[in-house]
């Protein structure tokens, strides 16, 4: 187990001219049409939210979010504002108000796909310069996910997998170890699904203290690829982007770059994964019916978001 | 059928005494200990969960929501404020914010169970002056209903049930339109369903212009009942306190007060119910699953959310 | 010296009742008519500013301000917050945004004479349930002092004064030290002037660290009254109200509820002294032009401000 | 009149080299130390300070801002939030929130020097992609401006010099317009002024409905000249930069674009001249001393202000 371990720590990058290639290899561009501002979230059928309905058969909800967080801190440093606002001198309710910087640490939030470019370039072929106006985003903006998201949730345990508590930072998430929680965890990924990859950040940061931001787990290219291949709709876990990592600011986030701007992937960043891990072992299942609604925000480039798991 | 409508136009309220009354006879305090924050969204157990999830039969799934409204009128003082952040000079990705108040009209919103008071009386025989603090409520706020809503939606169409386009402004809704609602629709509403009442509003705003806020359809007391005997878990609906109405401080927005500080009977406030309407009428069902999942906002009175029905 | 100060150490607090007396004593309800929303800034007249623009006699000019605090500690729960926004794919300027909470300690402010009420009673006879809406204050807001204070400053140091380096948190400010600090500065507060107050917390925050803001300092009643007496318009200093007290809600801030509800005192809070302690001594001057402009907020209950000392 | 009037109505602008070359030659880069940050403002020297207070001749004093304007319209898309807070069931006063967009037509606001660049280039050979952070400018922000703005202001009412009584939206203000004021006022711009340019928009605004921000009169390149020349340390006005205009991004605002970047000129924007236009014809006088304090915002693009002219 240590020397598999061991073997995974040491990460490595290809070079950019290899991420050019999976950009394109990997661009769903003109896939669903040269208007489409749902990318994968085609692949989330009218039968497969049916299928996914049916994995509802105990009834328990579980909320993946986190608590909306207002503490100023160096991973979070510009919190949730939550302002309760006066009503009348002798008030017959409470009321409140908040301010959300959308992107960041503070809340779970799913991304609009133009969220992110690869230079210029933006999903379906469009570009930043075009679609990024100080108005908001004019295409696959937030409110293109106006109904939401409904299918089949599935957890992968890569640290489980691993036989680890957690990975260090130095390592990143390969195509095999998904396989390999595949295989652990007698399930299957198939199209239109949601994973959720956990790596075991939340106990790493319980002992050892928040992540140093520049020092993170990530998913690596042939993992992209194998989201691709697996035609996942929704991809979520306790790792995104590897740093450090050798790119310039064309891929300096490589895995949002190509995941939004080339495949259309739609990303939820902050889930809470610990309870979910548990809820599974309990269960004994990986899968489960997950649902997420973004607000409804025109232009927005992201929205604060619950996902439920229901089992 | 004008007649009937004629009959209805007149609403009576009764006096505050009754409504004093009401308020004892639908308490809930204690009835799901003494420490319950979740009210009537008790009703919805696991076994109510799985018979919702059964209610995907064709996969078809519609946002209930308003886009969020930055756009500021009469009827929206204080708009959704929607701002593109600065990244970097050379950016690669867009990101923003948003400023929400919490209630109004600005955006679909579910209250939290102490968001209303009848006088100091908050849900679960707390004081309002214990539980809403400059830092957010202390009981029953946003935070307990963390798991979201899951379960069986129920569409009730008042103007179709008398037989117009719309309820008039002086009109109210009593528990006999709720009757007859089902009883066109050979539907009946069931313990922990989520109702939402429709009258006709934004078709009325359509032809009319904006609603005058003083002026508005509203539920009656005996509605109210009825809705605590059905056990329903949510109410929702394009009207909710009749305006004006002869109350003072302690029932200016009665059905808020006896709902949430008696009930503890979570509302979801400014839902989007035509495109629901005609899906409902093209799908032959008033039946559905419907999920809502608010932000997780400790202390909070209120969040938005994008409820999605799933037929 | 140290005796002197120690038997100053020990503030002791009227009963509620004397407040009640010393707030029907100091009432300028009336005094400058019955619709007067300037308060003490009356006290401010043509031939003030001429004198005061005579103390102009070096061209030296400071800052009274701190820079606005972002950073969330205990003293600033709700830290400025500032944003740079979205202008363009390719900005030719940066644009940024601010949101305030005008009270607390993250911003030098001063406060409008209707921000603070003795129960329910505000300056010159108005109630706080008639005046204080949710859409702003509707009498003495900050607008009522739109065209700013131009006036004589004098600084009274109470630390050198009592020959300490700092007053210790349950110490307080004594109509004799204000007397104290004249003597020994060879300085008379006269009509109309701004005094600045200095006890040394800048030092003691230094050597200390932050102040609990439950053991401060503060403004002992004989010294509002000798502020009545002085007829100064507005009242700044490192000190406010002393804490603890035993004072209820009434009095529980006993020096704003005073100065404000009653004289129409203006207050300007959380200025930073120390530049003035030093300037003042290198020039050998106590008295100077002191400028504040507060931004024109129609309702507003305070607005930040840079004070400006020209010497 | 009318003739002279209908010439420069005219107006007419130099291709884009010359406004290259007046970025030459009006640039202030170095002339105060390669770390300089206050641009124009060295013009106000310690003498200059005396001079100005000395105008204060009558006392009366008069604010040059508008009311922050929290009513959203096509000329305020992001008006100022104002937010009354709640504080306690029994409130004892009453506390606020404002959120302020710096920029556009809300507020009465001061420019930091590095709020526009020229192309890349920034005030003292800096450039925006060092200085333009997503945390903030950091350099020649507002901050730098701390100690507030105290000379002599002088009115130059270019509508009466013309004879009109407001200049239409196609006309542009010259140098001989500025010149002729002054002649018509007798009245001499000086090292360190800051100027008050007057082209009658209020009242056009009155007659005419708000202005089209397409179609807006504007300092022409040989004005800018002037002030150069004049050693202005703060240009303010009713019209800033004339649109339509020729050019492209680099001087899309040529004005804001040579005034900050080449010469670091302050720029004072959406003053309220009206009331400063009668009293002076009241007091038979174009100078007086004007004030003016930012608010201390590290990294601030620019601040809120309300000017003050003392006569």
């Amino acid at each position: 187990m240590k020397a598999s371990s061991a073997k995974k720590a040491k990460r490595e990058f290809p070079p950019e001219a290899t991420l050019d290639a999976l950009f394109d290899e990997l661009n769903n561009a003109g896939r669903w049409g040269r208007d489409d501002e749902l990318g994968t979230l085609n692949y989330i059928t009218a039968q497969k939210r049916i299928a996914a309905a049916s994995l509802v058969r105990t009834g328990r909800a579980l909320s993946l979010a986190r608590d909306l967080n207002t503490l100023q801190s160096p991973n979070n440093p510009s919190p949730v504002r939550h302002t309760m606002c006066y009503q009348a001198h002798y008030p017959i309710g409470a009321v409140d108000a908040l301010t959300l910087d959308m992107h960041g640490f503070a809340l779970t939030h799913l991304d609009a796909i133009a969220h992110v470019y690869r230079g210029d370039d933006i999903y379906n072929g469009r570009r930043a310069a075009d679609i990024a106006l100080a108005t908001g985003l004019t295409f696959a903006d937030m409110l293109a996910q106006k109904d939401g998201i409904f299918t089949r949730g599935v957890l992968l345990d890569i640290a489980a997998a691993r036989g680890v508590k957690w990975l260090t930072p130095d390592d990143g998430v390969h195509a095999e170890d998904l396989d390999a929680a595949e295989k652990r965890q007698r399930v299957r990924v198939e199209s239109g699904d949601c994973i959720f990859v956990y790596t075991g950040l939340q106990k790493r940061e319980s002992a050892e203290g928040p992540e140093n931001l520049g020092q993170r787990v990530g998913i690596m290219p042939d993992a992209i690829k194998w989201m691709h291949s697996r035609e996942i709709s929704v991809y979520s876990g306790d790792c995104v982007d590897a740093f450090p990592n050798p790119y310039g600011a064309r891929y300096a986030i490589y895995f949002h770059a190509i995941a939004l701007a080339a495949m259309g992937l739609i990303l939820l960043d902050i889930p809470a994964l610990e309870p979910l891990v548990e809820l599974s072992k309990e269960l004994g299942r990986s899968d489960f019916l997950v649902t997420m609604a973004p607000l409804r925000i025109k232009g927005g480039t992201g929205s604060p978001v619950n996902p439920i798991a229901v089992f």
